[in-house]
Formats: structure tokens, sequence, C-alpha cells
């Protein structure tokens, strides 16, 4: 199986990326072909380095990993997003996993900014199933440090918490997430549920802040 | 040092005055003076019962207990808080402590429902910081489990998330917090964080309906 990550060359798509190559092949989109190419080839010699194997990490321009992958997963700025959407067409049978979080950082710390339309406020994922016209988008790994999910000598341990429209499609991205060995994933709710999950980043980002604390995150007790 | 809990006939409002009972005496409040005392003596009993001791808890109408007070913790359904803060005064040199949640439960699972003025999203916390001009709001206890903290058989351990807009206030509301045995707190920033510590009521409410747990929290990890 194929995940495509765009905007793969990120702190989170890296992580993904790194992590995902165990069990899928990866491929890491950008707008720049080139630069994905050469983005992949980085990722492929750092895993073969640190995992003493060669993984399948190819790069492509965004639209052609869309086309190619069977898990797309859309891990780009916020501020970026909605021009994104744009140009994207993405065949109704995959799988949509949204990581992006919209947020600011102000002199105070981190403030959460999402995104209003005819009076409601959406989160990011909501605004990827409105504008792509998918029914298969689901929101998840918000609370997962990239720093760590991006440096494969750091063991993993955390609860990862999907937000979906049905059970289905949580189970297909379920399946994403349990593969990173030290996920775990938690059917938070139905895609509005996003709403509060979307939060939870600009939360453990001043919590790292106030406390001096290095890449917290979360746990379901 | 007391500690007025303006309904304090809650479910959250048992289970705080029931576990600060130790540390303070308690000031139960509520709209009728004659329910508050009758509550009071009821909370008074069962701690009586569990703990083979007889704790301080009296019952007051509401604008008798916020004068009596050192620490106000306003625990009122979200739905009654504006026309409650209408009515209420409140020295400058209290803390007030605030878990209100403004959510509302629907056929699929519980929503979070902030209050909108002139364009801006509250938190039910800033709210009662904007409607009682009090500097000395500070928002809490929005993850612990009501119905285990009103169990005094249970014991606890919860990170418990606070936001103010200083240390020293902050501080001051850590020590209530700290007060009970099993609860630990964390400064997650400024007033304005409770916009992101509130939704996780809501988003720990469907959790549990999602995967049949029995009262979810998080900790920090």
């Amino acid at each position: 199986m194929k995940v495509a990550i765009l905007g793969g060359t990120g702190d989170l798509g890296k992580g993904l990326a790194l992590r995902l190559a165990e069990s899928f092949d990866v491929i890491i989109g950008s707008r720049d072909a080139e630069k994905a190419k050469s983005i992949a080839e980085q990722y492929k010699a750092e895993y073969r380095e640190k995992m003493a194997a060669t993984p399948n990490i190819t790069g492509m321009q965004n639209n052609d990993a869309v086309k190619a992958g069977d898990y797309i997963i859309i891990s780009i700025p916020y501020e970026v997003l909605q021009q994104f959407l744009d140009g994207l067409t993405v065949e109704a049978t995959r799988t949509i996993i949204v990581p992006v979080v919209p947020m600011k950082k102000a002199k105070e710390g981190f403030s959460y900014v999402p995104y209003v339309v005819d009076g409601h406020q959406l989160s990011a994922a909501e605004l990827v199933s409105l504008r792509t016209g998918s029914q298969n988008v689901v929101s998840a790994f918000h609370t997962v440090p990239a720093m760590k999910l991006a440096d494969l000598s750091q063991s993993l341990d955390y609860d990862v918490m999907v937000a979906a429209d049905n059970k289905q499609l949580y189970e297909s991205a379920a399946g994403v997430v349990r593969s990173i060995r030290g996920l775990k994933p938690i059917y938070a709710g139905k895609l509005y549920v996003s709403r509060y999950l979307e939060p939870l980043t600009p939360l453990l980002l001043n919590i790292a802040i106030n406390n001096k604390l290095h890449a917290p995150s979360i746990k379901i007790v």
C-alpha cells in the first residue's frame, strides 16, 4: 500500500514519512517535483543509516502524489491550505488524513485560529472535506510531537485521537496510525470533533512554553 | 481558608465540596439558601460516613457565599451563566475559579458552543472575567471526571490544566488544586488558553461514548 504525504517536506511530514516507511511505500509530495525527489532521497538515506534497511520512498509533484497514494496525508501549513485545496482533485475512494492545525504564534504563546465560514467555525479537517467534496476525510496526529516522530532513535508511546464520520473510515485511518510502533489510535467521534482535537496542538505548545517541557503530549487515562 | 462553591449542588460542585472539605471550610452556594443548607448537611453526613471526621461545610445563598469565600468556584451550568453573572458582585481580591464549559448534548455526541461577542469567541472563563470585571479569574478542572471526584472511595491521579493571566494568580489556584490528593496542577498559559481547555470536556465525553470508557481523563506525558 502507498501513502502519499503532501507537504512531506515539513517537520511532521518528515516524521510520518520515516515512520510509515516501515510498512508502506511512501510518496513525498511537494509543489516542486525536483524538491520532492531530493527530499525523498534524503529521507531514504536517513532511514537506511538508522534502520539498516532500504525503504521505498519516492518524490512527486503534489498532484501526481495524490493520484498514486492509497492514503493521502495532507501535512501542509494552514496558511496555504485553502490555496492548496483549490487546485486539488482527489479520487473519492482515497482516505485523506489531515493533521493540519490552524494556529498562530504570538508574543505570548500560540493561539488557535479556526476558519470561519457562514458564521460557523470549521476545523482544518472539515475545511478539507468541504473543499475537496470528499466524504473520506479523517483528522489525526495533532498531539504527536513532530520532533520525536522524526527521530527514529526515539521510541514512541502516545495515544492518537482520530475523528472520522464513520467507523469504517476510522478503521482505515487507524490502520495507518497503528502501523507506527508506539502509537495507539482512539476513536474521538465524527469529523466535527476535530474542532476539539485541533486546539490541542496550541494547548500543548503553550504548556511546553509555560512549564519548560520538551515535546509534551497527552494520554487518555 | 474558605472556598465558596457557587452551584455546589451539581455533580462537579459536589465532588469539589467533598474533596476540598479536607483542607478548607466549604460554603455551598445556591440561589435558594434553604436548599444550600440542606445540601451542605447531606455532604457533611456523606463525608463523615466515609472519612470518619466532621468537615466544616455550610450552605448560603449565592451572594452571601461570594462575600464569605476567600476562593470562589463558579460551578453552574453554562446556560444560566450569563444571567447568573448579571446579579453578581465579587470583591476584587477574590480568586475566582471557573470550571464551566459551554457545551450541548446532541443525538450524535457532545458539542462545544462558545459564547460569541463582537465577532470573537470567548471561553466561559473569559466571559466570567468580562462580566464581573475581575482580573483574578482562573480556568480549571475541565478534565477531572465529576463522578470519580464525588466518590471519596476513589483515589485520583489526574493532571489539572489551569489557565490564568499571571503566575501569582495561577499559584493561588494551584494551591486549591493541589489540596486535593491525586490532582496535579499544570500551568497551561494565560486565560485565553481556556478556549483550548474547555473543549476538552466535550472531547472526553465523545471519547467516552465512542469507546465505551467510564470517566476518561487526560494526562500530560
